[in-house]
């Protein structure tokens, strides 16, 4: 349970130590409220997260400022015009606002440029050259904030872990609850829907990226967002839910994938069986030190045995071979996971200087760095059976005479398995912040 | 039920016959598909509402030409890259898009500026100078084209009704939802939720406008949206739900007031039986040629009758007195409703030159105009004790002494009632699409 404040000092203290710099003004701007299109329909506020890390502030047209020198906060929420009063309730008072909040100083929005230009500090410390108030006089540098924000935020302090466990929660106990669901359930639109009853109504109100639910073949769409076809009766296929909800700013995310029947069998449980084993792989090695790019050709590794003793890779070829030609990448063609904090995919995937490697699968890896104890990251193997990649292959003579076609055929019922946790790296190994069940027999036992 | 294909062409003709014109060619931008900030985290994408009703295609980054001389109507859909469909899935095919929507031709987005320049048209009419393709070589008119669709889209057409009759039915029956769940529930938090739920799950996954779940005094902030209070166990209280889902980008918009503990008594009857007499007198008087500001003073007036009745006014006024007194506007700050269609404040509520009227709740009003055949409106009276305002009321000698505030105290407690419908105006009278219940006996009925 996270009890306390949001650590606003603690993590302004690890900027202000990444910046290295002893006098000026640091200046973040709070996201504004914002309409659709040309209407007056307000669209739902999600603070903008380097502004949340640095405050725990979650209303709209709100600002901050952090002198280097004095080290103090100042925190200016937006100035309601006494005319919406009736509208939109009473703003919450200094007094509520010190007791929420772990700021040294309540200003009104209203106040800011002049607050700045009295500050006696000669440099204004911004994200972007466009957050810049009106009127400010002082120096503008848009070149050193960012890195230093990112810096801290890759490393999680204890009330972030805590945070992101709190929400694992709720949307684990969400996938499960659409596990007990999907035998009444006729449609992915359900369980979509579902998914978000079962999140907002425990306060998560805001998905932390749109959810996937797809059945069958719509499985094997990475990004699947239609969620939109009904099962026509069809309970013989796999169900791929890829969706988390966020709290107080911070995501999940999760996938876990289960037959309509309840009962895991034939080909889409070995390819199930497969996908389990490349996590747990992975789950094993996970410490600081390791790489994560490594980590991603042991979950390779795993499928490529798995693969070929099912048949869909023919036999004659060793394992180091098909890794060598990137076979593997024909049935895991993205990234084995990323960092995950305020933002799903969250910063400080690439070190500077450090770029991608234009090999299948590898290419879209959204991290490439060694782990370090407070990183939080998901861990998401899948194996799939894309037309569209599979009919490339099959004309690659490169890479066809890898594969047995006739078990691809077969096998391409399947759709997609995906399993994804959210694991933080501890100082020794990892704490699983996931708690939605994925074994098979625990599963077949939630929907018996 | 709606069926058969958005009638597209129907809608350009109206736009093109209030043009006027007989050359050139007319240019609507799709709303493009937007992220989080400055991560990748994607937005639900919903389209622009002109866009949407000059073409009833749903998706991102597409576009519209409509060429006034030959009447014809070019649809040009997003060319998804080759890398993305692992990702997104295969696009529709050209058969597809044509079998689903009204269009003479489909072209990709990347021909747009080519096909404009070719199109031997000389002028090209956009909504927003910011809107015209780069490299356009023909002259540009922003200035005669939101009229001519704001008029067209004030007259709903008969699958426009129906369209909005079936979302109305959607969210009247979420509303129903709630009613039957209120016993069971503990917070606003999960009446949000639950709304949400009923609606999504028909389909229905957007909602027109942010949901307000408001109990006691809550109720009394027109546009609450924390929806975050728990109910700790007092029953004792009104709870208002101003929420309506969108389907097939058509609004709803429906308030319900109903007693925490089923039942309706005391002061709490009092004034919803007071909104229900201003909403039955204002549906009863609603027809074509009526002025829009007539019917909220015939609220308004219904209204000042009922509190003088329940001892809230004093009783040694005329109703005329309190009503040129503006005292309504004390307990009836907003305004009676407004068109909705497409947006759920909908366009042309104010016909060129009419300015709003400076009183109170009349200053409000979304629209001024005589209803017509094919408007949609929403009727929505309220009474509210709104602290804010009575507190600055109480000080104001003009209107105090008007006000019994020992009977205002005690009312405060019911915080505030409001009772909304979506209503078509017909040749002889109107339409009501809400079928969410309001009679005291029946909202009774069904949370019993």
């Amino acid at each position: 349970m996270v009890t306390g404040k949001y650590p606003t000092k603690h993590h302004w203290a690890k900027v202000a130590k990444n910046l290295g710099i002893s006098e000026g003004l640091v200046y973040l701007k709070g996201d504004v409220l914002k309409e659709r299109h040309d209407t007056d329909v307000e669209l739902s506020f999600r603070q903008e997260s380097n502004f949340y890390y640095l405050t725990g502030f979650a209303e709209h047209d709100a600002h901050v400022l952090f002198d280097l020198k004095t080290q103090k906060m100042t925190l200016l929420p937006y100035r309601l015009p006494d005319d919406h009063i009736v509208w939109m309730g009473m703003p919450p008072t200094e007094a509520e606002l010190h007791a929420n909040h772990e700021t040294d100083e309540i200003r009104w929005s209203t106040e800011l440029s002049d607050i700045i230009n009295n500050s006696g500090a000669s440099t204004l410390y911004v994200l972007r050259q466009e957050d810049v108030p009106q009127g400010v006089k002082l120096t503008i540098n848009d070149q050193v904030l960012k890195d230093a924000i990112v810096t801290a935020r890759m490393y999680k302090s204890a009330y972030e872990i805590e945070a992101m466990r709190e929400i694992n929660h709720i949307s684990s106990n969400a996938h499960i609850a659409l596990m007990k669901a999907a035998k009444n359930v006729n449609s992915e639109v359900e369980l979509d829907a579902l998914f978000r009853y079962e999140t907002a109504r425990f306060g998560a109100r805001t998905q932390a990226y749109l959810p996937i639910v797809g059945v069958g073949a719509n499985a094997a769409t990475l990004h699947y967002g239609r969620n939109s076809d009904s099962f026509n009766g069809n309970r013989d296929q796999l169900c791929l839910v890829d969706a988390g909800a966020e709290q107080g700013c911070y995501a999940s995310d999760i996938t876990r994938t289960f037959p309509l029947n309840g009962k895991y069998s034939g080909d889409a449980k070995t390819v199930y069986e497969i996908v389990l084993q490349m996590q747990k792989a992975v789950l094993a090695a996970l410490k600081p030190g390791v790489q994560w790019e490594d980590m991603h050709r042991l979950a390779s590794r795993v499928a490529v045995e798995g693969l070929q003793k099912a048949g869909v890779l023919k036999a004659e070829f060793s394992v180091d071979e098909l890794l060598e030609k990137h076979i593997d990448g024909v049935f895991f063609p993205h990234g084995l996971g990323h960092m995950i904090g305020l933002d799903v995919h969250d910063v400080g995937g690439y070190p500077k200087g450090v770029e991608r490697i234009q090999a299948p699968g590898l290419r879209y890896l959204r991290m490439r760095r060694a782990l370090e104890p407070g990183f939080v990251v998901t861990v998401e193997p899948g194996i799939y059976f894309v037309e569209f990649i599979l009919s490339a292959s099959k004309n690659d003579v490169a890479i066809a005479k890898y594969i047995n076609w006739d078990a691809v055929e077969r096998f391409s019922k399947v759709g997609g398995v995906r399993i994804e946790d959210c694991v933080a790296i501890t100082e020794t190994g990892t704490d699983n912040l996931t708690i939605a069940p994925k074994e098979i027999a625990e599963i077949e036992a939630i929907m018996a």
